[in-house]
């Protein structure tokens, strides 16, 4: 019934449609189609609210043939919309018919979707008005788990997630205010990328609560939902919670990862063993990457998470659905309405008290935060089947958004990806979580734990494709920049890098001319690189990042005396800004060249200490 | 009856002040004896509302002088803090004696100001809980407005501004919500410095709107107000509303000024022609200092005005004193009350829709405010008598916040100077308004424009101090670069650095701990900075402009081996990023420092090719 039946002919992903489009091994034409036949294979009725007809998906998918693919990143892949996203030419329901209305124009996500190429082929279905966690609260049906049919699809992007599970399409838009863009990933192995608040403009989104939504993807890999992503961030002069953030670039994970994870107290898993044992599999996977795992105090992170449901932010649900609750309350299902008009509303200064309640913790989350790379957490503490959601409407819906509440409240960014897949098709994912702005770090990060995860995609079958190589160099627009000393990965000052938007691209070292002297001063202790004449020196051990012109003018401009940019050429041919120190002050200073790097004296250090 | 009459000896400000303490023309326990004097003849019992004990003051005084300065920047300056502060070993009231408590530690602000050598010698009246930007809101009276005693002395901070004004102190706090840290500047020709939300940390301060409250300055001159404010700021982790922001320095003004102006349509005087002519030679100031005048369009921050007292934020009021409300209404003030409480207090959804709003306007305000240097307004319509007070309470008040009740919450900062004072003492100030982050960049122009007002200081008589010589710092957000060769001005790469937004701030030279090289190649034909020991080199001229960090990463990321960036040490005290070059490189360049300049090398070898 479900479908991890082997041996699938093609890879069902953005990247394998966009090459194939690309070498032309098969036009945009073939992919509609067979997009659209995938669709009436898998036989769920109740993923698309509305469906574009499939003649003018193919007409759109010809036009965009004939005209070729002048550099789009989307190049004619198919992609579902969430149905609290205005797409045109389709109806925006939000799941209530009765609210339903025609969008004259797209939402500028979905614009920037068509403008990379990208055929939208209709709107999901999901949990009313974006209210829920478990894809059951839809007068258009349930789609169906594509894995387990037994099991709720997660919400409240049902739909779009489902059409990703199946291999209907390679992406799908949802939306993600308390998990609605991570559950659903989390119980069908897909990926979900939450991006930082206003990293893609929120312009023509239905709000549930509108300073907490976000437009998030489903996809089968992180490079593909990575793709989407760029594709739609980016300011909107449009949207006024739309904001200048740092995107970065998907690249390998850096070498030195430190990974928070629950402390033992603060892991819930509903009473799910199985559940347990899956994120004890996705944290022995991060230690395969070489990641130091940090118990964290949870604490904080609930206590936020307890705010968002006792607190103000469903006042916003009912002013999005103000006018339909007067007019027609009975058009709104009975567990929606209980929700969002169940109690009486609370007041301003509710609204205030649960501000300044929230900033505290944010201190105290932020603390516990600082000096991680990612936060990873299980996506869910277990699946949920329809049966269950059906006895407790309201408990098992919470239980769900155990890991997930918090986030955007602490202005967070996410990514949920699979870790296990029992062979019943049971999914057991994880969600990374970092600050704003570090979307880019979390994706390379994920991407290196769902390759070594070694699932199959979604529900189709098939297998991860081969990592493509990424550019281990900065694209155009970006800076090299190597660091030699505390800016290394798990080094003291490493998160200047990764605050200022910070990519680690690759390990090498400098040519032999080069030596390093351990400097005076600190804490933190710092060394400083010399170019000396060729012979003189040896290959120094250095990483290198990628930054913003801005992140890297921001961290030159903090750079104490003696330290300096100069260009340093590196023992992989290629020539970097990079740490020097000026000659005038290693005269006082220890040369330490023989080490090799900093790393090495470092740990020469620690190990005649002990 | 008013204090300007001319011929004081002392000038009364924090620098002078200083300084005597410093060269030891005056003892700090003769300082603490004179201000208490002076508060005495000066016979107003209504600025403050709790006083330390003069004994107590000189017993501070004759600890400070037995420690000597310890570099401490307001080593023995006696300053007031506004009754919504807690000052320990003082009660705290906020201008309602039901609402008293003994707070058992400092304002984290207040015990920045000790650390810094501060005596605080006690607590100033204010409009109660800081409701009212007017000063007559106070059971414990009305502080005389110093300059002209029928007027209002201006509020919510009116005992801080009096007692600055009456020369009794060189700086006090006062607090900023709608405008309390300004009107009385305006009112009583001072200085009123309302930092960047967060800038200053707000613990240990009693709240009005806590999302919108800061602790502002009063001072006699702007530099006055700078060195408390860097005496203050900085991010405070018992403040979950502190941020990291960049304080930056206090300069000269930058030499191409934009100046943004209400629009005349948007310009409102209440009907006075004689305020109407005041702002008039403020501009014409402005123009004198070589700014550009851009004439704005005000709707967008005129209806954020609205929003404040129409809006939901009279909730935050509400929660301050909640308790109070309950036990003992009759203890609030009438007027206040009323405010406070006596209209049905708002939803949450009103709070959110506000919120909305406010967002929508902030995008209109922020592009309106795009490109300029500053905002310059008057800082009230007018002055107010307290007869005209006394007849409308709400009304004339309201008019007073004209130009100030949009700042906050559209998180900018302002600095609120004098521009003309009329010989019955009726004064008229200007407020500059930027985006959060250039509280330095408001600072280096207002200062410059006060001094170009030559008016006397508060209401003392004493003239203005001579300017002490302040280099031409680069404005806030932007960072300073050194450039010694091929992009000094008329120089073949001078164009890299305008075209990437560089701004000339000044010519100087580094210390005499560098040496210059012509290095091999080109063209063009480019220098290389070496730094040595001091003695074997020579100040090398140089010229300092400013880029953006974005702007400043991209002329980094383009320059050549051997040349890098590092920080120098310049001949007039500062350290600024510049070009240096790698020592390896030098060897087979020819050292030109007896030139002391590239530009006189390359002289030299015209005059010699000539």
């Amino acid at each position: 019934m479900h479908a991890l039946s082997p041996g699938k002919p093609t890879v069902p992903t953005l990247t394998s449609i966009l090459s194939a489009h690309l070498d032309g091994s098969r036009s945009i034409p073939e992919t509609i189609a067979a997009c659209y036949a995938r669709l009436r294979e898998h036989g769920d009725d109740a993923i698309f609210i509305s469906l574009k007809p499939e003649a003018e998906a193919l007409a759109e998918a010809l036009r965009l043939q004939d005209e070729g693919p002048r550099g789009r990143s989307l190049w004619g892949v198919p992609v579902a919309v969430k149905d609290n996203i205005d797409v045109a030419g389709l109806p925006t329901t939000a799941a209530c018919p009765a609210f339903a209305y025609e969008p004259k124009r797209d939402a500028s996500a979905v614009a920037r979707l068509r403008a990379a190429g990208a055929i939208i082929i209709g709107k999901t279905n999901l949990d009313q008005f974006a209210t829920g966690l478990n894809g059951t609260r839809s007068p258009y049906g349930v789609p169906r788990n594509a894995l387990r049919p037994d099991l709720v699809p997660g919400g409240s992007s049902s739909g779009s997630a489902s059409a990703v599970a199946a291999g209907i399409v390679p992406v799908a838009l949802g939306t993600d205010t308390a998990g609605s863009g991570r559950v659903p990933a989390g119980l069908q192995n897909l990926v979900g990328l939450k991006p930082s608040l206003g990293l893609v403009p929120s312009a023509g989104v239905v709000p549930a609560c509108r300073t907490l939504d976000c437009i998030s993807v489903f996809a089968l890999t992180v490079e593909d939902a990575w793709l989407a992503l760029e594709a739609m961030a980016g300011l909107d002069a449009e949207d006024p919670f739309s904001r200048t953030l740092p995107l970065g670039r998907l690249g390998a994970a850096p070498p030195h990862l430190r990974i928070g994870v629950p402390r033992p107290a603060d892991r819930d898993f509903d009473g799910d063993a199985g559940a347990a044992r899956s994120f004890e599999v996705a944290v022995e996977c991060a230690r395969t990457l070489g990641a130091e795992i940090v118990p964290l105090d949870m604490t904080p992170l609930y206590e936020v998470a307890r705010l968002l449901y006792d607190g103000p932010w469903v006042a916003e649900r009912w002013l999005a659905i103000r006018e339909l609750l007067e007019r027609d309350p009975e058009a709104i299902l009975p567990v929606t309405r209980q929700i969002i008009a169940g109690k009486p509303l609370p007041s301003a200064a509710d609204a205030f008290s649960a501000r300044y309640h929230l900033a505290e913790l944010a201190l105290a989350a932020n603390a516990a935060l600082k000096g991680l790379d990612a936060l990873m957490v299980p996506t869910a503490p277990r699946a949920v089947t329809l049966a269950e959601m059906a006895a407790d409407p309201i408990g098992a819906n919470s239980m769900l958004g155990r890991y997930t509440n918090f986030v955007n409240l602490l202005d967070l960014c996410a990514l949920a990806l699979p870790v296990t897949l029992a062979s019943d098709g049971l999914a057991a994912g994880i969600t990374l979580i970092a600050p704003a702005g570090r979307d880019a770090a979390l994706a390379s990060i994920g991407r290196a734990l769902h390759a070594a995860s070694g699932l199959p995609l979604g529900a189709t079958g098939s297998p991860q494709p081969a990592l493509t190589s990424r550019p281990v160099t900065a694209p155009v627009g970006m800076i090299e920049v190597a660091v030699v000393g505390a800016h290394l990965s798990g080094m003291p000052l490493n998160g200047e890098l990764t605050g200022l938007g910070g990519v680690f691209l690759r390990s090498t070292a400098t040519t032999a001319a080069y030596r390093l002297f351990a400097l005076p001063g600190g804490p933190p202790a710092r060394p400083g690189l010399l170019r000396v004449h060729e012979g003189d020196g040896a290959p120094i051990a250095l990483e290198v990042w990628a930054l913003s012109p801005e992140g890297f003018g921001k961290l030159v401009a903090g750079i104490p005396s003696p330290l300096g940019i100069a260009t340093l050429a590196l023992a992989d041919g290629t020539r970097v800004k990079g740490f020097i120190v000026e000659a005038a002050a290693v005269a006082e200073a220890r040369d330490v060249t023989h080490y090799g790097g900093w790393r090495a004296f470092c740990a020469s250090l620690k190990s005649s200490a002990a």
